[in-house]
C-alpha cells in the first residue's frame, strides 16, 4: 500500500521549479530568504521570487503575480499575510501548481474562529483545484539530495542526503533536527514540517516515508492528530516497513495548551498516546536528545540486535570511576556485561599484566599507557574479536587522553581502521569536559566512519537498548484497537 | 564540631613544600609530570622532586631521598611502585612529614591477600609516626586557591577558585570534576580523590569540607565506605551546615564488581545507600551529568526556591515546538509554570500582538523579530519582572538566532546586563546544534555573568527542582537509623 503516494509526492519532494510568493529586494524579508537559501542550498531547479514591489533578488527576477511567470511551477511557498492567502490559492489553481507550502501564520493556532473557518475554505478551495496544502503555519521540505533547505534561512544550510527520514508538526523542531543532523551525521533522506496539517498531514507523510526508497528509518515529533483514527492505522502499517521513533510533544496539560496555540492541536492525554504508540509497535522517545540519539543509532547499527556489550576505559589513566559508572549506566538501561570468554581473559592479562587494572568487563586498559600505542590497539582488539561480546562501548576521555598520549589521533585511526575490517559495532562515548573543539573533531571523524558517538555512556546506552526494545517489541504485537487519539 | 580539622588539614591543602617522589629526568614519569603540574599551575611553596636518579626537573634540582632535602616538607606525593612504600614512610616519619598521598596502586583493590595487609602496616606505621595517609591509589588534592592541580598532568589546569567542594573516591572522575569545572565555571574551593581511603576517607574530607570557610556546597562521588556507621554519622552532621549531593557508583551488581576492582570497596546494595542518603538529607544523583548540573545550580542560585517559573521561547524563529517541548520537560520534572498576571500579559500582547504567538507561558516572543532588539528585550524584562514568576528560563537557540539576528551577541549582553540589575534568578538553555564553537563562547560569558546555563531544558529543570527536593526534604528528615552501608 501506499504506492501512489511515491507519484504523488513528487512535486513535493523532487520539485523542478519552485516559486516564492512574499518575496521583495529587501533581504531580510522572509520570503527573500526563501529564495536566497534555494540557490545558497545549490537546489538546481528554477526559483521564481514573487512580490508586488518588482527588482531582483540573488539575481532572479521578481515577478508581481504567479500567472506572470514564464515556465510552469510545481511546488509554491507562501510567505505573505494570511488575508491574502485565498487569492492566491486562486492564482495557483490558475498555474497548475502542484502543492502549496504555507509559511504563512495565524490561523485555527490563534484558537479564534476566523483562523479556523480560513483553514476549511483554503481546504475547500484546495481540494476543487486539485491543489495539496503543506501547512499553513510549517517550515516545509528538507530534502538534502534534491537541495532544498528547511525552513526560510538566507544559508540554505544542506547535510548528507541519508537514510533518515523526519515528520515534525514544528517547525523550529524540524530546524533543529536539520541542524543536529548536520552536527552529528545523522544524514536525512527528507524531512517534513507541516505545522497545522489542514491537507496533507503527518499520516501522508510517513505513508511516503514508509515506501520512499531512500528512507529506512523514520522519526516523528508530533503534537496532536486531527484524524486520530488514521494516523493509528497508518503507524500500523508504517512499522510494519521500518522503524518509527515518535516523540510526542504536549504530554502535559501545560504543554498540551501550548501546543493548542502553536498548530492548534487538540493533544489527548499522554497516557493514551503512549498506549497507542505500543500498539502500533512504534517507539516511544522523550525529548529531541533521545529522539536524535536513536535516529542515529538506527542510522549506523541498522538490523543489528543484542544485549551483550562490552566496555572499554581508561584509554589513558582514570579508567576505574569511568569502568564503575559506566557499568551502572548499561546495567540500569538492561544492557548486559558478560564476563570475556576465558581465552580474551587469558590474553588481556599477559598483556595488561594484573596489577590495578580491571579485566573482567569493563576492561580497563590503563596499563598499555606505559607499553605505548601497539599494547593498548592489541588489548582493543582482544575485546572486539571475542566471541561472547556483540558490541563494544568505548569510553574515550579526551581531557585525560590528550595529556597522556603524543599523537593521540591514532587512537580513533585505529578504531576508524578497526571498524571498517569487521561487523562488530563499536559505539564511542566522548564525554564532555575542556577540550571541547578537540572533541568535537574526533566526534566528527568517528561519526563519519559509520561509529556513533553519545556524550555520555547514559545517552549511549539509552540508544542501542531502543533498538533491542524495538525489534523485541515487533514479535509481541497486541492486536486490539484504540477509540481515542485526539 | 569538625574544628579541629580545619588546622589538622591545613598542611593537605595549604602545605608549604611538597615534595614529589618518583621524579626523574624523563619527563614522562608520572613523577616527572607532578613535579612539571605543579609548576606550570604556579603553586607558590618549595618543591622538591624526589628520585633515585639524579639531575634536574623543571630547573629542579633532584633529591635521591626526602632525608637530603635541606628545608621541611608538609606534604608528600608518592609515585613510585608499591614494594617501596614501607620504607618510604620510615623516610617520612624522619623528616616530620605531615600528610602522604599515594598516587601508587596494586593494594586491596587487586583482591589479593598481600594487597591488604601491605595497606594494614601502612596505616599502623604511618599512626605511631603521626602522619596522614591520603589513599593509596588515589589522584590526591585539587585546590584552586592554592594552585594544586588534580593528578599528574604536567599542564597543571588550574580553575578558577570558588565555593564548591568535592571528594570522590576516584582519581579519573576527580580530574573530569575539575575538567567540567573549568569549561562550565563550577568554581572550587577544593577537590579530593582519595582512592582506597585506608587512612583519612570520605568521612574526614566530608567533615573538612563541612567547615571549610570557603566551600558552601558539597559535591561526592563515593563507591563504598569502610566504615559506614562513621559515615552515615558525618552525612548527617554536614548536611546541617551545607548542602551535600551525592553520586553512588556501584548501584547495580556489575558496577559493584567494577568497584571491587577500582578503589577495593565492598558496596552495598544500591538502595540502602539510597534510603540512607534520603535519611541524612543528602541529595542523591545518578550520573556525572546530573552531579555537575546541580553543583553548578547550587553554586549560582545559592539559597533560592521556588516552584513558578517561566519559559522565554522564539528569540528568534521557532518558539512553537520549543516552547511544547519545554513545557513537557519542566511540568514532567516538578516545575510550575503558571500564567502570567494579567498586568503582564496585557503589556506583551499590546507590544508582540497576538497573532501566532503564544503569551500565556511558555512565552513565544519570535513576533519580536519583525521588530527589533528593543521589543525583544522589554518582551524578556516584561516577564522577569512579573511577581507571579520566581525564575525565568529562557531558550536561546543558537542557530536560528545567528540566521535572523545580526549582532546576536547582543541578546546575551542584555540578559547579562539584566541579571546584574536585579535578583530574580535567570536561567539558559542553549542546545547543541551546528554552530557548537559560538554556543560554547555564549555558555561561557552566560556562566561567568551568574547565569546558569544547560544544553537542554529536561536538564536544567532537572537542576532547579534539585534545589527544590533538597530543601524541602530539610524540613521532614526522619530520625531513626540504618545498619549496614557496606
Amino acid at each position: 500500500m501506499f504506492e501512489e503516494k511515491l507519484k504523488e509526492f513528487e512535486s513535493i519532494f523532487y520539485p523542478k521549479s519552485i516559486a516564492v510568493v512574499g518575496a521583495s529586494t529587501n533581504e531580510k524579508r522572509v520570503g527573500s530568504q526563501w529564495v536566497k537559501g534555494l540557490i545558497s542550498a545549490g537546489f538546481q531547479g528554477s526559483v521564481y521570487p514573487i512580490g508586488s514591489g518588482g527588482g531582483t533578488i540573488s539575481g532572479l527576477k521578481i515577478f508581481p503575480n504567479l500567472k506572470f511567470v514564464p515556465g510552469e511551477i510545481d511546488y509554491v511557498v507562501v510567505c505573505v499575510p494570511r488575508q491574502s492567502v485565498l487569492e492566491l490559492l486562486d492564482d495557483c489553481i490558475a498555474k497548475k501548481v502542484k502543492a502549496v507550502q504555507f509559511f504563512t501564520a495565524g490561523f485555527s493556532e490563534t484558537g479564534k474562529p476566523e483562523g479556523r473557518e480560513l483553514e476549511e475554505q483554503m481546504v475547500r478551495k484546495a481540494g476543487q483545484g486539485g491543489i495539496r496544502i503543506i501547512g499553513p503555519n510549517c517550515a516545509g521540505i528538507y530534502c538534502p539530495e534534491n537541495k532544498i533547505s528547511c525552513g526560510p534561512s538566507s544559508e540554505g544550510r544542506i547535510g548528507i542526503s541519508g537514510s533518515v527520514g523526519f515528520v515534525s508538526q514544528s517547525g523550529g523542531i524540524a530546524c533543529k533536527l536539520m541542524e543536529i543532523g548536520i552536527a552529528r551525521c545523522i544524514n536525512y533522506s527528507k524531512g517534513i514540517s507541516f505545522g497545522n496539517g489542514i491537507d496533507l498531514d503527518a499520516s501522508d507523510f510517513l505513508q511516503y516515508l514508509a515506501i520512499d526508497p531512500k528512507t529506512t528509518i523514520i522519526g516523528a515529533y508530533l503534537e496532536g492528530a486531527r484524524d486520530g483514527r488514521r494516523l493509528f492505522e497508518t503507524m500500523k502499517e508504517v512499522t510494519k516497513i521500518k522503524p518509527l521513533v515518535v516523540w510526542k510533544g504536549g504530554r502535559t496539560e501545560t504543554g498540551a495548551q501550548a501546543a493548542m496555540s502553536h498548530t492548534g492541536s487538540l493533544a489527548s492525554s499522554a497516557f493514551v498516546w503512549s498506549a497507542m504508540l505500543k500498539q502500533v509497535g512504534a517507539l516511544e522517545v522523550h525529548s529531541l536528545e533521545e529522539l536524535t540519539d536513536t535516529l542515529l543509532i538506527f542510522q549506523q547499527l541498522r538490523f543489528w540486535q543484542g544485549d551483550n556489550v562490552a566496555i572499554i576505559g581508561g584509554l589513558a589513566d582514570g579508567g576505574g570511576g569511568i569502568s564503575v559508572s559506566a557499568s551502572d549506566a548499561c546495567v540500569e538501561s538492561g544492557l548486559k556485561l558478560p564476563p570475556l570468554s576465558k581465552k580474551a581473559q587469558r590474553e588481556l592479562t599477559s598483556l595488561l599484566g594484573e596489577v590495578g587494572s580491571i579485566l573482567h568487563n569493563p576492561i580497563d586498559v590503563s596499563p598499555a599507557q606505559f607499553q605505548g600505542f601497539p599494547a593498548l590497539f592489541r588489548a582493543i582488539e582482544l575485546v572486539v574479536q571475542d566471541p561472547v561480546i556483540e558490541l563494544v562501548l568505548i569510553q574515550e576521555d579526551i581531557d585525560i587522553i590528550l595529556s597522556y598520549w603524543a599523537e593521540a589521533e591514532k587512537i580513533n585511526d585505529f578504531l576508524i581502521d578497526l571498524r571498517s575490517k569487521q561487523n562488530k559495532p563499536l559505539v564511542v562515548v566522548l564525554p564532555p569536559g575542556s577540550a571541547e573543539p578537540e572533541r568535537l573533531n574526533i566526534e566528527q571523524k568517528l561519526l563519519k566512519a559509520s561509529i556513533p558517538a553519545f556524550p555520555t555512556m547514559e545517552r549511549a546506552a539509552k540508544a542501542i537498548v531502543a533498538i533491542n526494545k524495538y525489534f523485541s517489541s515487533r514479535q509481541t504485537m497486541p492486536s486490539n484497537n484504540l477509540n481515542s487519539l485526539g
